[in-house]
C-alpha cells in the first residue's frame, strides 16, 4: 500500500483580501504562515516522514513546503518545482476582489467562473503585464503551454501528465511523496484519483494548510483518504473556501 | 564568457561556539541568518540572477540558499541539494572545540587536521551516533562512498565528479549558477578551477556569506574571481578562519 500527502498552502495575502489570485505570485499571509508551521508539526507528530517534495514556481506553495519542512526537519530531502501544479490560471480576473466581482457580475457568473468545469474566465491579453508570457519562469514553456486563462478542465489537462508520468512512478519506486500545491490544482489530482465527474468535483473544496493523506493501492487507486488534524475545524475550513464567491452580505 | 556564484552559508551556532561540525547539521546562528540575508540583498543589487541552485543535504547550507532565493524574489528557480557539497568529513573531532582540542592535542595537530592536505582527523567509529552509516539521508549511497573521516583531498575527490559531471554541463547550456555550500566544498571547487597545489590550498580561506563569484571562459577556465561587497569587511572575515583553529591566548 502506498500513501501520498497533498498539502493547500496556507492562506495567502490575496486569500485574505479576497482577490482572484492565479498565477500571481503572491505571499502567504501571517495567518498562512502559522498554517504551514502547524501543518508541519501535525505531520511530524502524526509520524509522518517524506522523501521527496512537488511543488509549483509559486511562492505561496513554495514557502508553504519550506515551512513543513523546516519542521519536519526534512530540509535536505529533494524538491521539485512544476508549474504543472500551480494554481489554475484566472485570466483576467487575477488581481480582482471575487465580491465586487460577484456584486458587478452576478453570483452566479462568479460561480460559473469559480466552479464551472468548462468555462473559463475571460483571457487576459498576452500583452497584458500580468501575462505568463512576460515571466521569467515561464520560458521553457512551449507557447501554446502557456495559458492567458483556463477553466479547471485546463488545470487538469496540465496537471494530468505530470501525476501519471512523474509524481506516479516516484510513488510507486516507494518513495514518499508530499505535494504541496494549490486548491485547483489539489482539486485536479483528487478529480484524477477518485474519478470525480465533472459536475461532482464542482462541489469538492480544499482548506487551507490541511495535509490531506491518500493512501492507494498497488495501481495507485484510492482507498480511503481523510484530512489531518481536528476535523470540525477542517469542516468550518471547506465551507468558508466555498463562500468565498459569493457577494458580500 | 560564463560566470558561476559559490556562497558559504553564513555563520552557523557551532562556528559561534567554535566547535568543529563537518556533517552535524547544525543551523545558522542569528547572525548568519542576517549574513544570509545580507548576501541576497547584495547580489539582486549586483544585478544577479540564477536559473539553478546546488547546494549540501546540511540545513546551514540550504537555509543560506533559502534567505538569498527568498530576497532575490527567485524561490521558483530549480534547487539540487547533493550530499557531494557537503562540509569535509571531520571525524571523531565533530562536536568538538576548536580551542580546547587545540589545548589538548597543541595547534600543530589541529593545524595538521585543518589544514594539511592529506592527513584526516582520527575516524568515527561507525556504530557512533556521530555516524552518517545511521542517517537516512545518507541511505541511497554506496557505502564506500560514505566518509567516517575526510582530509581536504577526500572532500575534492567526491565534489571533482560532482562539478564535472553535473555542475559543468549545466552552466555550458547557458544556465546561471548559484552554489550554496561550505567551506570546504567550496575550497575544493576553488582548488579545481584554479588548479590551485595542494601546499597552497592550505593558505586558501573563504568567509561565511560573502558571495564569491568566478568569470570563466569556454572551457571554463576562470579568467578571474573576485568577492562582491565590502572588501576590507572580507579580508577581515578570512582573517579570522584562519584564526579559529588556534588555542586560546
Amino acid at each position: 500500500m502506498y500513501k501520498i500527502v497533498l498539502l493547500r498552502h496556507g492562506e495567502s495575502v490575496w486569500n485574505k483580501e479576497n482577490r482572484f489570485t492565479g498565477w500571481t505570485d503572491v505571499d502567504l499571509s501571517e495567518k498562512g504562515v502559522l498554517e504551514a508551521h502547524s501543518a508541519g508539526k501535525l505531520l511530524l507528530s502524526e509520524g509522518y516522514t517524506f522523501d521527496t517534495a512537488y511543488t509549483s514556481v509559486l511562492k505561496r506553495a513554495i514557502r508553504t513546503l519550506w515551512i513543513t519542512l523546516d519542521e519536519m526537519d526534512l530540509m535536505w530531502i529533494s524538491v521539485i518545482r512544476s508549474w504543472r501544479l500551480n494554481e489554475r490560471h484566472y485570466g483576467a480576473l487575477q488581481g480582482l476582489n471575487k465580491a465586487e466581482t460577484a456584486a458587478s457580475y452576478g453570483d452566479e457568473q462568479v460561480f460559473v467562473w469559480r466552479r464551472s468545469y468548462e468555462t473559463a474566465p475571460p483571457e487576459l491579453k498576452p500583452d497584458d503585464e500580468r501575462s505568463p508570457v512576460n515571466d521569467r519562469r515561464y520560458q521553457s514553456l512551449k507557447p501554446e503551454e502557456i495559458p492567458l486563462t483556463e477553466c479547471l478542465k485546463d488545470t487538469v489537462a496540465r496537471v494530468l501528465p505530470y501525476w501519471r508520468d512523474v509524481i506516479s512512478p516516484d510513488i510507486l519506486s516507494g518513495k514518499k511523496i508530499l505535494v504541496a500545491a494549490h486548491g485547483n490544482s489539489i482539486r485536479a489530482l483528487v478529480k484524477i484519483l477518485d474519478e470525480i465527474s465533472d459536475d461532482d468535483i464542482a462541489k469538492v473544496n480544499i482548506p487551507t494548510g490541511v495535509p490531506l493523506v491518500y493512501e492507494l493501492d498497488e495501481d495507485l487507486k484510492p482507498i480511503k483518504h481523510y484530512y489531518l488534524g481536528d476535523q470540525e475545524k477542517i469542516k468550518a475550513a471547506m465551507d468558508e473556501v466555498s463562500n468565498q464567491g459569493k457577494a458580500k452580505k
